[in-house]
Formats: C-alpha cells, sequence, structure tokens
C-alpha cells in the first residue's frame, strides 16, 4: 500500500495522480496530497519517530517523499521555553519553535524546500527554479547545489546586489528582470508551463507546502507528545499557517496523540494584511492589497491560501491580528532581549501579535502557547537601522571608562 | 563526590580552588579545570546521554557546570556526510560538523559562552563582558539577554556601526574604545581586575574554553560512538583546536569509547598563522605576527594556546597547513556549491586546508575525516564582494529569457 494516495483538488474534489501539476484542469482550484491515513497509522509510532533522523525526514511516513535525498538535515529545531518572555506577557507555558536556526539556510523555507527538490528529482527533474528575493532564494539554491540540480533564481532587477550574495554564493543562475515582483512571477508561470521545470512553489507547490506540517509534528514531539493549546504563526500565502493546523490534525488522524484543541491564531503585518483584514470583516474571501511593510518576507498582496487560512481559524477557534512596522521592530527587540533570539521582521510581526493577544486576553496564564519564528535576523540587518543604541565612544583607559560608562549606567 | 577536582596550572603544575581565576599566581601560567575521570566514569554512560538533552548539555557531567541555566539550545549541530566535497577531494567518508547553525548566534562561540555564562552565574555575577567585534560579541549579548546579567561588549571604536547590530539588539552596553583591538584588550584586563566583572575569555576562560569539548563529543556520538581518523579544525588563539583533542581523550578515559587514534589537523590564513609556522620551523613556542588576512575571525597574532597546539599535533601525529585569502573564498564557494552550506572565512580557511591536505596524501581514502565549520557566511556577506558571478539581466518575457539565459547556459 501506498502512504500518498494522490492529488485533490480543494474546491472542487477532483483526484489528480502523483505529478508535478498544482492547478485543477476544470476549476482552477490548488491542489493538495490526499494521504492513506490507514496505511500511515500502521507505519508510524512515537518510538520508531523518536529512534529516527535528528531532521524533519524523521516524519517521512507523513511526506509526499518517498526516498528523501536533499537537506537530510533540515529541521529538528530548538522549541525553547520562553521564560522570561513569557514573564513579561504573563504566560507560564509559552514556547518558542525557533526556525531561525533551520539548516542549512536559516528559516522555516529549509523545510519546504528540502521536500520539494527531494520530490523533483523524484519526478527526474535536471533543473529546479524559483521566483524570491530573500529566504527562498537562500534555501533553493543552497538545495540544488546539494542535489547537483541545475538552479534558476528570478529576481526583480532593481535588488541591490549584495541582497542575493547568500544565493549567489550556492552558484544558481540569478535571472535580473526588468519589473515588479509580479512581473517576475508572471514569467516564472510561463516557463514551468513552457520549459516543464520544478518550480518549487509553482508546479511543485502541493508538495512543497506539505514541509510546513514538520512544524506541527515536531512541536508536538518536543512538548512530549501533546498539542499545544494555541498556536501564533505569520501568515504570507496562508501555507505555513494552514499546514500546521493540517499537521496537528493528522497526527491525531494516525494515533500519534489522542486530541487536537490548538487555537490558530494568525499573525500579519498591518501594511499588508489582507487575511486578517477578511477575518475581522467577516469576509470569507479575499481582497488583495498592495504590500507597505517593512516585513517583505511576508508581504503577499493576493495570498494563495488565504481562504483556506480564514476556514483554518474558524474551524480552531482562532483569530488575526496585526502590527505595524514599529510594533515589529519593538518586538524584535523584545524577543531579543528576553530569550537571546535574533529574528527577521516575519518573527517581529508574530511576537508582536503574541502580545496583544495576549494584553487582549486570548490566553489562560497556564495555557501552552508557542510562538513560530520563522527565519533569522542576521540576514538583514539593514531593517534595524535608526532602532537600536549607539555605542559610548571612550579613550582606552580604566579612568575614561570609569567617568563615561560606569557613571552612566 | 565531586565531577570537577579544581584548577591546575599547566605549567607549573600547581591547583587552585574553582573560582573565576585564570592566570598561576607564581608562574603565569594559564590555569585548566582538572576533573575526577573516576567519578565521571560512573555517572555516564552512551544511554544516559543519548536520552538527554539535545543540547551540549547531554554532557553536562564532563563541563564544569552545575547546573546549566543559560544557552539550553546551543550545541547538538548537524554532522553531515559530505558526499560530494568528499568526491571532489577523494574522501569517501568525510564530515561537515556544521556549527554555522549553532544556536542561538550562529557559531560555534555559543559553546563556549553558554557554558561561560552558565558558570558566571554559579559564581553569582551579574555582569558579564567580552571585548569583540563578531561572533563572540553577538553570543555574550544574547546569552546574557537570557540569563538576565548586565553586558557589556567592548570594541575598536573604527567599527561601522551596522556590524555590530547583531550584539546590539540584545541591548549591551556597547563601549567603542579608541585605539587597536590590543588597546581594547588591555583595557578589558584592567576592569575585569578593576570590577571583578566576569570577562567570558579573560578571568572566565577556564570554564568558557571547556565549551569546545563538546565539539568532539557530539562528532563522536554522530558517529556511532567512535573517534574520526583525522580532524580539520581552524586555530585562532588555539584553545578550539587543543579543546577537541581534550574531549576526544577523555571519552576514552571515561569509558565512552574503546580508542582514539584521531590525527589532529590545524589550519590557518595564510596572513596569520603563527602557529602554523612554528610548526613548519619545528619550533615549540609562538613568534607573534601582525594579522593581514580577511579571515578576522580567527586573526589572532598572539596565539594564547599555541604552544599546547603545538603539542596536540605531535601527541596525535597531526599536521598544519595554512591558506591564502584567494584560497579561503574559493574553499567557501566550493562548500556551498557542493553541500549547500555558507560558511564565513574560518569555515573557508577550513576547507582550503582540508583540500590541500587531501591533495598532498593526508588522508586514506576511505577513513572518517571530520572538518569544524565554526561560523555562518550570512553574517559577513562583504567579504564576497567582487567574487561571485553577476545576475543576468533581462525584459519580463519568455522570449527575452530564451534569448539571454536559455541559449547561454
Amino acid at each position: 500500500m501506498a502512504k500518498v494516495k494522490g492529488l485533490r483538488c480543494r474546491e472542487c474534489g477532483r483526484d489528480y495522480p502523483v505529478e508535478p501539476i498544482h492547478v485543477c484542469e476544470f476549476c482552477f482550484g490548488p491542489l493538495e496530497v490526499v494521504y492513506d491515513y490507514e496505511e500511515i497509522r500502521k507505519r508510524v509510532s512515537r518510538e520508531k519517530i523518536e529512534n529516527g533522523p535528528k531532521s524533519l525526514w524523521r516524519y517521512v511516513d507523513l511526506l509526499p517523499v518517498e526516498n528523501p535525498t536533499v537537506g537530510l538535515t533540515a529541521g529538528f529545531t530548538p522549541l525553547k521555553k520562553a521564560e522570561k518572555l513569557g514573564e513579561v506577557l504573563g504566560l507560564r507555558n509559552l514556547y518558542i519553535k525557533d526556525d531561525s536556526v533551520n539548516h542549512p539556510t536559516l528559516s522555516f523555507k529549509d523545510r519546504v524546500v528540502s521536500v520539494a527538490i527531494s520530490k523533483a528529482r523524484e519526478f527526474g527533474f535536471d533543473t529546479a527554479a524559483c521566483a524570491s528575493t530573500g529566504n527562498l532564494a537562500n534555501s533553493v539554491a543552497a538545495h540544488c547545489a546539494q542535489a547537483g540540480l541545475n538552479c534558476f533564481v528570478f529576481i526583480p532587477a532593481n535588488l541591490e546586489t549584495q541582497k542575493i550574495y547568500g544565493s549567489l554564493v550556492f552558484n544558481p543562475t540569478v535571472v535580473a528582470v526588468e519589473g515588479t515582483y509580479d512581473d517576475v512571477n508572471r514569467l516564472c508561470s510561463e516557463i514551468a508551463n513552457d520549459l516543464g521545470w520544478a518550480f518549487v512553489n509553482i508546479n511543485i507547490r502541493p508538495y512543497y507546502a506539505e514541509g510546513s506540517k514538520t512544524l506541527a509534528y515536531e512541536v508536538v514531539e518536543q512538548l512530549g507528545w501533546k498539542a499545544p493549546d494555541a498556536v501564533v504563526a505569520p501568515a504570507a500565502s496562508g501555507s505555513l499557517y494552514t499546514k500546521i493546523w493540517k499537521g496537528l490534525k493528522e497526527m491525531k488522524e494516525v494515533g500519534l496523540i489522542d486530541s487536537v484543541n490548538t487555537r490558530m491564531y494568525g499573525a500579519q503585518a498591518e501594511g499588508c494584511s489582507p487575511i486578517a483584514q477578511a477575518w475581522r470583516e467577516g469576509r470569507d474571501f479575499i481582497k488583495p492589497v498592495k504590500p507597505d511593510t517593512i516585513a517583505k518576507s511576508i508581504a503577499i498582496g493576493n495570498p494563495a491560501d488565504g481562504i483556506y487560512a480564514l476556514q483554518t481559524t474558524k474551524e480552531s477557534n482562532g483569530d488575526w491580528e496585526t502590527a505595524t512596522d514599529r510594533e515589529i521592530i519593538e518586538a524584535m527587540k523584545l524577543l531579543a532581549q528576553t530569550e537571546g533570539i535574533f529574528t527577521e521582521t516575519a518573527g517581529g510581526t508574530t511576537i508582536a501579535v503574541l502580545k496583544k493577544l495576549a494584553q487582549k486576553g486570548a490566553f489562560d496564564p497556564d495555557e501552552v502557547v508557542v510562538a513560530y519564528i520563522t527565519g533569522n535576523g542576521y540576514k538583514t540587518l539593514e531593517v534595524l537601522d535608526g532602532h537600536l543604541s549607539e555605542p559610548v565612544r571612550i579613550q582606552a583607559t580604566l579612568r575614561d571608562f570609569k567617568e563615561k560608562v560606569l557613571a552612566k549606567v
């Protein structure tokens, strides 16, 4: 028996075989991987998982890959009990799932990309690609290097070159496209159709997106095989947020845990919050917005999984909150200064929203709350310009130190 | 019985109690932690360690800390089988120990600092400090934030501010000292004496340095409880290199492994290679040099543990090699493009030296060789200026893509 039954359209329910396709031919709905949970139930056990590899591949039985060959160290990141931040927020059981130290390129993208590139290899592709300016490009370039696949990274031409060193070092072909990010994406869809390359977040998307489920699996295992009471996760396309929920439900489905009563809270930047806006206004559809926020890694104005994210919120009794740019920076500093974790703007958005939710009483003080930190602050230092204290300048003498520093702290 | 007997002078052998001191009062030799290995032998087992925390603290029985309270997620980084790089170098069992994804600040310093700050707390210090411009400062600032200790970071005043954002975000007091790096260090020693603060690499150094032993322990466990045949590690002060060797020998001493026949190879940048030069010239003393290399994170001209590093090389039948700045950059790209790991210049030095050693036949092709990658390339992108390929610029059309990109790859 196979663990994966096939793909299914999320809209009309039509079934498709396991192929590099992502859209229903009839209704244009997105395709999703469908599993045989009876079969998986026979394969998995807590013990087998605990003795598995120290990476997300300990959950291979719940992923659409038969033979993982790439990203073998991805995932399995720390879940840190956040005592000090919890004290500030009045939460006694707050945890940070810390993908800022994910392997090898320091964001949760290493999860989805290791699944996508492993799958692309199973499909027999020799070339993988993506459109991205940041974390996704870094991760695709790194995993293609590991896999020995040809790699193409498409970026808007107006990007400064140093921003892409973290991709270029892996030696992909970087194509700088004149136009907006939307123009770049449109061209990528054309190329995917025309050349049949593996675009990780286009034709490989159904498999790629499943990698985010491991963010749920790992947390449940790290909590001693219990689902958290509440989760706060950032949303760009809405995929990560919905897949965490899918992952939690699957763990119950296959008998790894007995119950899931997790409330799913979504975090968006005020300057790009189409899902949060729809939720607030009680809509079941998304109105696209034009992003205007420093949180560029989650600034998707027309989120592909927005409506499924809204369904997740409803199903789980969750909620949405947003954070301004100023709140995002303050939250980055708060997380750094309480827990020693330096995240980027998406993580700042999550912590700012966590704080707002805590302040409005969304959590009981004893509840187990998990906040997902998805990227690393060392990659985008420039957002901190003007937001940090200045060094104190002194001469190299003990006396000057005492006068100018010690006397003032 | 206590696992730690005390401190002992490496030169004259005089014993000292467990206190925040680092230099022998009689001969000015460095002090080192001495253990009761009989006692530790009773405490440790492979099984106990395997069931321990998923951090370097699974080895607490071999560390000079009673009650770890800081850096609880540090260490336990991946050991990656380097198939593709191994193929290039003719090594069938090459492994990368990847501290570029160490928690929380992406370098091996998170190991030594988590031990140092935990120990500083045990001693009752309320203030910790260091002189550093890079990885050490990041890690000290992060761990002090976690611990709730006051933190002072001393830097040379001519450093660009953005270089220290990765420390400032954790809100230490940053003191910019007019003068060279040596002036900064001298001032720090004065302050350590005068104020009794915990300078992690001055008065806390004997404990701090022990954290590097976990680089040996983890590799042995990850190899299935076997010591590697050869190790390549970078050397700045020489401490990390000598402590890996100490760690390997200790594992045999306490019965975790049966034998250690590891050859210890040291890597330095050509522009700052006082230990390698001494080795080449058959000296048992170090002549200080003035650093002139892009590998700033390992550019120590007068290495404190240089002579002990030389002893380690002799004892283990090892060797030293150096790499030019150009070779360092090329090796960073080689590692990225074969293994998908983006390291900084210290890692580039290690890989360049690994390559030279492989080319001159230092390793049997089937030997288990471990190269230590100690830091992350995303922190110092600027060293790649002028060393990477340029993006190809196109219009946002399939036709332009085919003409300008596809036709040329």
